[in-house]
């Protein structure tokens, strides 16, 4: 038992990286991990919440744990999260009754878009639930009290501090809004259009630009790359625009302008930011500088090679609050200025 | 039986990643990391051979997994490995009989500065020995067949490919010798004295040239900064060094001439290096450009943080063979021009 409780940090861990990976991707759910282990402490899955509408960390990891036991090809075509829960409160077959579970977050306990986490995990029985933190969200928590209604095992608080700057984002932008600075950039601060090498970055950018909804970039970026702003890769959405800029005037050909369904904006100051809930800025240098005081977080792709061309220059201490490798050629890391990490000790 | 082997790799990872933190500190040795985990597939321990004359791997794994069983104090005091064999060999009373070590290289066979390791894992009785590759030194290899011929369950070629990455130091300067350039800068590539912040990462690069037999610098940045180039935060020994330079002059009074036992060149070209095993370059813009050709690896630390100020601007593509956070400020990673992971892909 000791053992076992000196293994919790440990395979929590891997339930928050793993939910690291779609911060800001889950807007406005929170981000989420789970990690599913059996009697031997072996890993049956790893798993998260990847999108408003789509399965919960928990229901994803259980998903994965069955196929991989049960080899099961009937339940791989089940995308719909409602059919997914019934299906294995229906079938479970108590496999996972000398199971762990680690979630990052309280399993809800209300019927939303999906059914409640808590129900899925008594049903099934899990012989233990490991939770990081409670859900802030007074409408979803009460998943812990239920769990131990049901004579569940369930330990609550490991790793808590990290499991709250994984929810940070959550919170702000419930609370008032979420605003995050993403820069691309080689391992020597090069910036240019097209520094990122890899599809997969790419691909992650428009992720984003396709759940925010206000994209923030300089004027004269506009003016010289003309770049559409628009989520294309990944779908046919496009945030609405604010070009900073102190100049007003555009030429209405640029291709931001062309979009449809699209609110652009050109100011010279943030005010309109009290107006949207998550909100990311493009730019380089000048951006950096100019927004420095209203960015809660920085999103940093950077490859892991030299070259050469313009870099930034510029000064600014922050901690890591996750990092992992998204393939052979990038890096991603979520970062925050040392003040507001500050603040996240402190809540 | 499926559920182990598919975390074989798993935990042969965790080997591979600890032995990284202290490649280049083992030589002439090559970087090895061991896991230990019991029946339940618990980690007992996580740990690698940290430098010659020191334990190996395998028993410091052992070490430290008979302290988390027993909370043994008495052993917690033996640093010297032959005692430390010693009493395990006395003293195991058979709790390692259903625990599994991976190993990221086969264990010694022969009686070198410590015994061998193939003895002490077979007299324990593990369960299980997992190994990532064969010891390329014929002189210590024999441990697989030992530790088949006394009947241990032992598996070979775990994670082989990595593992052969992590051994390519080691080969390299058994063969001939092994380059390596040491930068270190902020998240923006900006270099300059100071650049890290981290005591742990200014210790490390002591280390290296506590372990290094050439230090390669170049003439201006002897000139500028006046380094003293030796180990003294961990060590009163200091490299032999190679300043490259054009220029032949330099003023006898500058601080690394006047340190003890070291020789001193001052050379236009780096045909001294084959005088030489283990090699550190250290430097900036000017020397990455003047050492591409001849550096095996890269050795590369970085901050967390902006900094304005002289950047490296510099074209290279590179493949990361390791990273890991040295302190809560610095990252710390080893990467290696893509054509020379080429090479490390043929063998």
């Amino acid at each position: 038992m000791l053992l076992l409780e000196n293994n919790n940090p440990y395979y929590m861990d891997l339930a928050i990286k793993e939910a690291w990976k779609y911060q800001g991707l889950t807007y406005p759910n929170p981000a989420v991990g789970a990690v599913i282990v059996d009697e031997k402490n072996q890993i049956l899955s790893i798993s998260a919440h990847k999108g408003k509408g789509k399965a919960h960390a928990e229901l994803n990891a259980v998903k994965k744990a069955f196929i991989k036991i049960t080899n099961s090809t009937k339940i791989k075509k089940i995308k719909n999260p409602s059919k997914l829960h019934k299906f294995l409160l229906n079938n479970h077959n108590n496999i996972f009754n000398n199971s762990t579970i680690y979630v990052t977050l309280e399993p809800c306990n209300h019927h939303g878009s999906t059914p409640p986490c808590s129900l899925l995990l008594s049903t099934l029985k899990f012989k233990r639930v490991v939770i990081a933190t409670k859900d802030p969200n007074q409408i979803a928590t009460g998943g812990y009290k239920k769990l131990k209604n049901e004579n569940i095992d369930v330990a609550l608080g490991v790793c808590e501090d990290k499991a709250k700057k994984l929810l940070y984002p959550f919170q702000k932008w419930n609370n008032d809004n979420f605003v995050f600075f993403k820069l691309a950039m080689s391992l020597n601060g090069t910036i240019a259009s097209g520094i990122i090498t890899s599809q997969i970055s790419r691909k992650m950018v428009h992720k984003l630009r396709d759940k925010i909804d206000l994209l923030v970039i300089g004027g004269n970026t506009v003016r010289i790359d003309n770049p559409i702003l628009d989520a294309r890769l990944v779908s046919k959405t496009a945030p609405d625009i604010l070009i900073y800029s102190q100049k007003k005037e555009f030429d209405k050909n640029l291709k931001l302008f062309k979009v449809k369904n699209r609110k652009v904006y050109i100011e010279d100051n943030f005010d309109r930011l009290k107006d949207y809930k998550f909100i990311m800025i493009e730019g380089g240098e000048g951006m950096l500088k100019a927004s420095e005081k209203i960015i809660d977080w920085y999103l940093i792709f950077q490859t892991q090679n030299f070259k050469s061309g313009k870099q930034i220059n510029y000064d600014l201490t922050l901690s890591q609050l996750s990092s992992h490798q998204n393939s052979s050629t990038d890096s991603v890391k979520w970062s925050s200025p040392v003040s507001s990490v500050n603040i996240l000790k402190h809540k």
